[in-house]
């Protein structure tokens, strides 16, 4: 396979509402690099698997309750309907595992990803139990379908293809990389409604920029994210014992 | 005031991308609602309040290092733009606090929200301090801008609104709200590849259906989400005690 060139980054977004997409990626960065045909984008309409004359995608749960359910039949001949190219299948769905930067990154690493948006209630459990589809959560709130969520995931993997970011948005996440937030920012002007900007950030010595950035990313990060501190202590202790 | 009619809640959008609003918030349920008036979007582009001749809204960081941050003066600008109706500033930013469903539910019940979005590194601490801005992130992930945030921010708090839902999308988040994830959905058919719906479910057993339901939500939690697990265990003991 020496004449095969690179292949895009290719996501696939199953949806009841395709006018959705590409949404924002259409646009700055993710759009000029769809322009450029860095990533490419696949929608399938799931309607267009209903089976009867109305279209009917969905019906009432059993067991009773209020909203209606995606029915698995349908939503099974949708995922028939996308070549498979070793692209895993994402429900995106409150019950999932948490996005984080970690997944982002393997997403971006790989051939692409097959999007499953839910509307109404949700899916049939049974489909995505047959199809070994992963659950994935972008955050502890509820959208009023996988449609927003997919597009936060695609945002996120896009940004990592190679030739997204230019000189204006760097790549470079240090302090987030080591499970830490971000240190403060500042810039022109150096003097604003008689703030200035910190000292040590004027000094020109480098050492002690980096410690003071360090410090600050540490102090943030304690303050606001107990949970986030608490892992970096015991990855910071692994490192120091060699692990 | 007897002649004072309801107001609908307004989202004031701050950034270099108005292009991206309202986006997918244009279609659907939120499309409708913003036709109809329950929701109201204010569009402010930052580059507007730039005061030089090539619209410049960002420097290189002092202290160094890659990318570019967002003056104070001009982000400062374009907040004063925005007439004071009561609502929170929100600076969307992986820094900032998680947005969850209680958030979600207190931004619904007031007036409205001003969401200010980041695009390079970010903003000058100095304009985040002096303006008391809250900064709220949607995850733990890395987006292009707050922009994709800003809209998973809306589409939560807009499918709360008054009228919003209908009767095909339910607001009935009884586990979810209990700090549990939710069980698993069945609907038509019955039977789908040799998959039965759990037989409980078409027994028409109201209590029975109710506490299979809680089971499942628990042990989903459980296995999933160690966290929220702990924490609702935290809640039931705290209810069970009286408190």
């Amino acid at each position: 396979m020496l004449d095969k060139v690179a292949a895009s980054w290719k996501a696939t977004v199953l949806t009841l509402h395709p006018d959705m997409f590409p949404g924002s990626l259409g646009l700055s960065l993710a759009g000029r690099a769809l322009e450029k045909g860095t990533w490419e984008l696949e929608k399938v309409d799931i309607r267009d698997f209903a089976d009867d004359k109305h279209r009917t995608v969905d019906a009432i749960p059993f067991g009773g309750g209020a909203g209606l359910v995606m029915r698995p039949d349908v939503v099974d001949a949708a995922l028939n309907s996308v070549a498979d190219n070793g692209s895993p299948v994402i429900y995106l769905s409150p019950r999932g595992r948490l996005l984080d930067q970690d997944l982002v990154k393997k997403l971006a690493a790989g051939p692409g990803v097959t999007l499953l948006c839910g509307r109404y209630e949700g899916i049939d459990q049974r489909v995505l139990e047959a199809r070994e589809v992963i659950e994935v959560s972008v955050g502890d709130y509820i959208l009023s379908g996988g449609e927003p969520a997919a597009l936060i995931l695609m945002d996120a993997v896009i940004r990592l293809l190679p030739g997204v970011m230019g000189n204006r948005e760097s790549a470079d996440e240090e302090s987030f990389e080591l499970g830490l937030l971000e240190y403060p920012l500042y810039t022109r002007p150096a003097e604003w409604q008689g703030r200035k900007v910190p000292e040590v950030l004027t000094s020109g010595h480098h050492e002690k920029i980096k410690q003071w950035r360090q410090e600050q990313a540490e102090e943030i990060t304690r303050e606001r994210r107990p949970d986030l501190w608490a892992e970096y202590l015991v990855k910071r202790n692994d490192t120091k014992l060699g692990r």
